[in-house]
């Protein structure tokens, strides 16, 4: 995968294009909400597309909206169903996921992303934009949502959840590829500084509250997880974020670990796909596509102590049960 | 910096190239011990160069033995002396420690490697036998050690210091490049595991004794310095040697903390040069050549609590006095 950066500056320049129609369930862009009509394509090894997955768990939404999951090593036409009988994805009938997006826009040569909703009849993209996909998850498919499914996106929370959304985005989220993908050294350091000064100022915020926002989960830690749950497997080597790890930094670290262990979030983690996808895909960081054996992942499991802190992870709701057997993931260290 | 790998297995494969003439009180060799005569060429980067540093620290060899150090980043003639005024070592007078070699033998195309010692009058390289050189100093050159040198390579523990040293050159010195080097995941993946095995058989070794070999510092304990030394800086991201950090392996952080806290290890200590050297020479590991921040170097200073093991670091002699001012360094974080 060729990394685009600023030739004068060496900064990552991540790829704007994106489909930004939205399934409401009044359908006025054209796309009603409607179960099993639409299809969420997925990287397990992205974390963009990885909230997709927790929220559609949290919220029950399974059944409303299937899942295929792209095979972690893109070819030169993208993420591709190669993971799936005949290379095809059983739904879609596609073998890549640019299929789709050629069906949305006959003209499109820009990237090919994840997370991405699929209209199933027509084999279409309808959206690839990841921040209001999960969004719309909460707030436009609540009928199909099952009992006792939380609250993530609250009114009363909006204004607090979109302002932490927007630092953890910019600091932490996206700092990480700023960091990973500089051409040049001063791109990195700004990338860097940025991103350990927003984790002091987190942790120091979660040291006497349980999440970020409120006394629930909500939107926010979800996409605080997705990337603190890759920091230590991917982050801190390959991208060179490497103050302290994850597990040296203890509010942080608990914190992380306190979600992996609620039912939605650990059960949606393929540590695999995930070191796989970077130390394979980039070989212009990592040129002999090695993927290193460690860390050890076990820590995961270890007791978190975060209940102490009180909060009502799931509020009035209930934690889901396990996910459907057909996407349990195996033993992951 | 091409790194060479056997195409089959993937395998590095290191310079076998040597140059053994020994420096000895007898002079047996034409290389008679003789104060001021010789100049110990190295890289504070390299950590086999760096053991001579250590050694000669401990023994009180800087006034019979001066110093040249080279700069970090090799070009395509190899080290150079690109840190003194107008790129000359003001001893030797040549701006390459090729040249050296060259003298030494004219037709020689192998490897150029740190440690080497040279001849000041002929500026003619005599050895760069890296495991002979530090025995030389603490067994050859005892008339010209300060009083209180400690005895690094006692007679009595000789084949017990040779068993350990063989186990953790073969399986950390040596174990952490084959890692880093390696071309394919076959052979990255048989170096990580024995270096991790070696690495728990130490601790354990470690646990209730505070040196490696007797109750003081011997050569033994040097030679895994180091290695330990560059580990979280370098070798955990670097070379993905990343089971865990040394700062995560309890007995052996303490222990490298303990020796890097001894007068003669952690004065002959630059993180820049160690940091600075793999990350831009390896361009066939770190494309970028960008270099790290991370991690947070300042925990060398905190207490390590090996004391409470007993042993005696420097036997029936003293430790030495601070380094010369040419030679100290400034803050290491």
């Amino acid at each position: 995968m060729a990394i685009p950066t600023d030739p004068e500056t060496g900064e990552f320049v991540r790829s704007s294009d994106f489909f930004d129609a939205r399934i409401t369930a009044d359908g006025r862009d054209g796309w009603p909400v409607e179960p099993g009509r639409y299809r969420l394509v997925v990287s397990r090894a992205c974390p963009w597309a990885s909230r997709g997955l927790v929220v559609r768990r949290l919220l029950g939404l399974e059944d409303a909206i299937g899942v295929a999951v792209a095979d972690p090593i893109q070819d030169d036409r993208s993420w591709r169903f190669t993971l799936d009988p005949d290379g095809v994805d059983p739904v879609l009938g596609i073998g890549f996921l640019a299929e789709a997006y050629q069906a949305a826009d006959p003209d499109y040569d820009g990237g090919i992303s994840v997370p991405a909703v699929v209209d199933i009849p027509s084999r279409t993209l309808v959206t690839n934009d990841y921040p209001q996909i999960t969004l719309d998850f909460s707030t436009e498919w609540t009928a199909h949502q099952r009992a006792g499914a939380p609250e993530l996106y609250p009114e009363r929370l909006r204004a607090e959840i979109d302002e932490v959304n927007r630092a953890v985005h910019a600091d932490v989220n996206a700092a990480v590829y700023e960091a990973g993908f500089a051409a040049k050294q001063a791109a990195y350091d700004e990338a860097y500084g940025r991103l350990f000064a927003r984790l002091d100022a987190l942790s120091e915020r979660l040291e006497r509250q349980r999440y970020l926002v409120g006394d629930t989960i909500t939107e926010a830690d979800i996409r605080l997880f997705t990337t603190l749950v890759r920091f230590d497997p991917v982050y801190h080597g390959h991208f060179k974020c490497n103050r302290e790890k994850l597990a040296e930094s203890p509010v942080l670290w608990a914190y992380a670990r306190d979600l992996f262990q609620t039912p939605g979030f650990g059960d949606t983690v393929d540590f695999d796909h995930i070191k796989r996808h970077y130390y394979q895909v980039h070989e212009g960081v990592n040129p002999t596509r090695i993927v290193p054996r460690g860390p050890d992942l076990s820590a995961w499991a270890t007791p978190h102590g975060r209940e102490e802190l009180g909060g009502r992870p799931f509020g009035d709701g209930t934690p889901p049960g396990p996910p459907p057997p057909e996407e349990a993931l195996g033993p992951q260290w």
